[in-house]
């Protein structure tokens, strides 16, 4: 038996164990963990640390180096994203709603776990704790699947969960960790219907790509987010430069930052030269139509593909438009339903922009950055999804669960 | 540009028409198509029965020709189906939840169509109607991809429809109808990522299986129940005959009749003659473990296939358990995670069913045939999900729906 089919089997079990386990339970397992990381701080760093030697030989860019480093600061940090779930309320059991029947029959509807999930995600470390914390506290079984490159560093983190989970009589390996970094054991993990209900793929547009068109598991898409700032002819001209700074610049490289501004042709000589210094001393790079072009020498001229990208990085592409509708279109024909901005004062504007844009998170005056678990007070997140099945936008604890009904009769028979 | 790529693009557009409509627009839209169905009964009735003709050639079953045919009755039961889904409230626009975050932004959680919904079907016209119906009401564009053998009914009906809804202002082809029945066709429209938003296959199991291992947009599998009623030690005698008759022989066809019978045997010998013969009296066939064999002798020995098969015939397996842990542990080997029943008086067994059964719908003390959308009160369904993500068990018109968020600021960023 391959270890992926041994692993999601054994996971099947273990979400027998967790659908069963009261609240405190729960609280008291991730209370274990925080303790067992916080005691093993050296060997979780020491391992990293091989990862990180690893990479650096392979020649990982500094960014992604960095996002795989754990020190003793991001290993507090997570340690606090634990305590952080350990608060929240446990969404299993709650009776979502109910009813009577006229036979007299009662459906209860009821929140339950979804089963075994499957992660699949990038060198980032701290993936491994959300996953496990949010998991565990949603009665969930997790099957991880990170990439080669943090290998040592997960193996570290799941083995320390492990040895807290079974002190307190948990079963043996109750967080799975797939060990085969071969691209074959994603496949293998996303085929095992019947034993994975859900996968959710965490990291860059590639591995998504190949996770949601290999799937026959059900899936959730998350993060890619080619976010827009829509500034309106009627925008209050003080929100403007404050929100596209903040969502252009704040922290470029994650799913909510902004990466193009479209801009009302009324609006757009009063505003557009501040905004080109704004983001040129933050050095933004700037991509914009020939239009914008006449307003900055620096300003490379935007094709289809620039328009099409997640930049995640220091670069912006701009559109002057000549209506609301034209924005709208432009949004719809290069957006990833993640999230989109208005600027505007104008009632009939905004609710033309709210109604007709198709996107998880509609902004209205405020920053792109928003659109995040733990800013729309969900406690933590699971990633945001940017499909429309199950679950849209942050995904939280409530979103990691499904329902059953429960109908009660008393001999009742359907004529 | 392929008839499926074209109709998939097309749908994309009326799905921005759908969204806009006032729920007033949407019911006149239902009213149309009902006259329009019964002015134009004649010509159904004939295209269908070039169908007809055309399966009885090819040597089509009986009970799936019958399936297949309209006659007046049926017309009618269909327009009086759409009478139903005018009375239903609209889903859309509903403000499911929304709070205000500390720095003062107001988030709404707002309900929305899904956008494009392709429908994969067999030789049942009715479904025709159900789909445009509930799409319709639910603001969603759809495109219809029924089998070969009901081409030229479902041409009509959507012909008749179409040509009501243009009346009435709707765009041409509102309904998108794929004439290609080629089983290419259904791979092409299972693939069409950023069209299409969802897909329900619905019909036999190798149909559902051939899309959920093709799709990739997201996909609800639905309708296989291999459904279970357990029978425990301490069931209400009473209740015993009329569930078991009920969930097998009143309409054995669907998939939430009951196929497999699990009694505990410390009442075995007290209830099984019993039901071995009123079975036998409604011509049931049946398939039983070596110790149900022992009650009479034309029970065929049940094999692991038995079990596992979904007859949807006059047939069912019989199984004789130690306890209710092994009854679990039986259900959950060969459950379909549709609908499972028990009968019991026992407090505590009924509880560890509901908690330890992993499915849609668990009934107690009453028929397996509840898990209906009309039964559960949502006035019409689209299907029984067998899954776990977004919708499970019965789908109405809510579950034909998803939500945005929508984040009202007034100049907020992110610290």
């Amino acid at each position: 038996m391959s270890e992926v089919l041994t692993k999601c089997k054994k996971a099947k079990e273990i979400s027998r164990f967790l659908n069963d386990l009261s609240t405190n339970k729960k609280n008291e397992a991730l209370l274990a963990i925080q303790n067992s990381l916080t005691a093993n701080e050296e060997l979780i760093i020491l391992e990293n640390y091989k990862d990180l030697l690893e990479a650096k030989k392979a020649g990982m860019s500094e960014s992604l180096q960095d996002r795989l480093a754990i020190n003793k600061a991001r290993l507090k940090a997570m340690v606090d994203s634990l305590k952080i779930i350990i608060d929240l309320a446990d969404p299993i059991g709650e009776i979502i709603e109910g009813w009577q029947r006229p036979n007299g029959l009662v459906i209860t509807k009821k929140r339950v776990p979804i089963g075994v999930i499957a992660i699949i995600y990038e060198a980032r470390p701290n993936v491994t704790i959300d996953a496990v914390g949010l998991t565990l506290k949603s009665s969930n079984a997790v099957v991880l699947r990170g990439s080669s490159s943090a290998i040592n560093s997960n193996r570290a983190l799941v083995g320390v969960i492990n040895e807290a989970l079974q002190k307190i009589g948990f079963p043996k390996d109750t967080v799975q960790l797939i060990e085969d970094t071969d691209r074959e054991s994603i496949k293998k993990l996303v085929t095992m219907n019947g034993l994975i209900d859900l996968v959710i793929p965490r990291g860059g547009a590639g591995l998504i790509k190949t996770v949601v068109e290999t799937a026959t598991v059900p899936c959730i898409e998350t993060g890619v987010g080619n976010c827009h700032i829509y500034i309106d002819k009627d925008a209050k001209l003080e929100y403007i430069i404050p929100i596209v700074l903040n969502s252009k610049v704040q922290r470029p490289s994650v799913c909510n930052a902004t990466e193009s501004l479209v801009i009302h042709k009324d609006i757009a000589e009063k505003v557009l030269p501040d905004i080109i210094n704004a983001l040129k001393e933050h050095k933004v790079e700037l991509y914009g139509c020939e239009v914008t072009q006449q307003y900055d020498q620096d300003i490379k001229l935007a094709k289809d593909e620039d328009y099409a990208m997640e930049f995640l990085d220091l670069k912006i592409s701009i559109i002057i438009v000549d209506s609301i509708d034209k924005a709208i279109e432009h949004i719809t024909k290069f957006g990833t339903k993640h999230t989109e901005a208005i600027i505007s004062e104008n009632y009939t504007t905004i609710e033309k922009f709210k109604n007709l844009i198709d996107a998880a998170a509609i902004m209205v005056n405020t920053s792109t950055r928003f659109t995040d678990g733990f800013e729309f007070g969900f406690g933590a997140e699971m990633g945001i999804s940017t499909q429309k099945m199950h679950a849209r936008g942050p995904m939280g604890l409530k979103e990691l669960t499904t329902y059953k009904y429960i109908v009660s009769g008393t001999g009742q028979i359907r004529s």
